[in-house]
């Protein structure tokens, strides 16, 4: 079989420097703790768990030590009670959602009503939202933008993983909405050109595997487009979730990664894949 | 023959206001100018004319008396210019145009590059530009947009008649260009409401009257839009342009005009038809 992987598979930039960070907390004494998930992997999340980092859903868990901000950051609330706390804060806040969050704020004490682009649910969302001073509005895509009220200034910011073609939708509802439009482009766009490869890598293999949380949403929906050009595509956190069966009269199989999919998952996959196909000749 | 008038003929609210301006100071004593002509209505330039109120190329040729600023608005040079020179302004430029000038001169002042939606011909589009300190563009459409370099803070205004589609379509083009965009919605819906009333008018007639300067690119485009639906369309700026042979035949006739025609000027048009109607049954 020949396996090709995605050059786009796996961290990015924001993930990378997240995890750099927690891990070398993690290395120093005293208690340390992230504050939800540090990234969306279990396997990364339980790592750093037999290194004595510990997750809390709350930062009134902790009264002393070391504090991780996670990569999709946190509200507002959440920090200032961690700086009043006089825990030690590391921040691993993705710089690209720390830019969306301090545009919904300077937007907020501008005197804009803040329209953020993005799934209401995301950790990510509910920080950059809890920025904002004033009034703050979720929509996931232009239709819901054109049932907002007419507003006379509006601010747009985008969760960093956003389709640029929904941010569009979005700020095309938006100009039917107000006198004065201010957007800011924040979307990341390691999404779309890990997505555009492994289109293009679905297109020309037999098998498509895509490794990541199961609770990362970027990993779930590079699962999809592959899904959609490539029923034969399976989605996994870890290389002992491999099905033998999934290679049988495979000659290509493609491999890419979620963002928050570490380097050391990937490869244990990869030599999975080797056995497998070793097994297959022998 | 039935003859429908359509409720948005003739001036719009800027029009209306800069030519009461106008024949407010030609009744005062000395000298007045108007620099530039004052609305795109060769009839209501004459007029003014006949009350000793001359038109003049430019800020220069006039060493003292009164300036009117036509509706349109004027380079922000000779705006400066008069006021340099000491000569009394009467600023007629329509309230919309002025908006617009302000936002680009602000836009510019924060650092912003400034995209003009609008036709760079435009006496109007040529005073918006004036008012800009650092970098401006002007496009037609979005296409000439997405030939714009990239810009890290893009500032957006309209021309005041631009479509709203056409902004729609800038500003998506601008959204690939830089990081943050600022779009101010400068169109004034008159031209948009007189074109829709206009063209449900060209469906239930069966010729079309449209009154207006040849030179008043909002008249043309409402000829255009009506020419479109029913060819038996007529632009013209007087009563004395009507052909008799075009009502052969016709039962119910349309009449619209461009923002910049006087009532007086729709009454004759209107008058010339019941002439023409009378002589046809007669």
């Amino acid at each position: 079989m020949e396996v090709i992987l995605a050059k786009q598979a796996g961290f990015c930039f924001g993930v990378k420097r997240a995890t750099h960070l927690a891990f070398e907390a993690a290395d120093r004494k005293g208690e340390t703790y992230t504050l939800g998930p540090i990234i969306h992997s279990p396997q990364v999340v339980q790592r750093l768990e037999e290194m004595g980092v510990k997750v809390l859903g709350d930062v009134n868990e902790a009264d002393a030590g070391t504090i991780i901000i996670r990569s999709h950051g946190v509200a507002a609330e959440e920090l200032e009670a961690a700086v009043s706390k006089n825990l030690e804060i590391v921040d691993a806040t993705c710089p690209f959602v720390k830019k969306a969050q301090e545009h919904v704020a300077s937007l907020s004490q501008a005197g804009y009503d803040v329209v953020v682009v993005g799934d209401a649910d995301h950790p990510e969302v509910q920080g950059i939202v809890s920025y904002a001073t004033g009034k703050v509005y979720v929509v996931g895509c232009g239709d819901e933008a054109a049932k907002l009220p007419r507003m006379a200034k509006i601010g747009v910011v985008a969760q960093t993983t956003q389709s640029f073609e929904n941010l569009k939708d979005v700020v095309n509802a938006c100009l039917a909405k107000g006198g004065e439009i201010r957007v800011y482009h924040t979307i990341c766009d390691a999404t779309a050109v890990r997505q555009e490869e492994a289109k293009a890598l679905a297109g020309k293999v037999d098998c498509m595997i895509v490794i990541g949380g199961f609770n990362s949403a970027n990993t779930k929906r590079l699962a999809e487009v592959c899904s959609e050009l490539l029923p034969r595509t399976h989605h996994i956190e870890t290389a002992s979730q491999l099905d033998p069966t999934w290679f049988s009269g495979v000659e290509k199989v493609g491999v890419t990664a979620g963002a928050s999919t570490p380097k050391w998952l990937i490869d244990e996959v990869l030599d999975r894949i080797a056995e497998i196909d070793r097994e297959k000749i022998g």
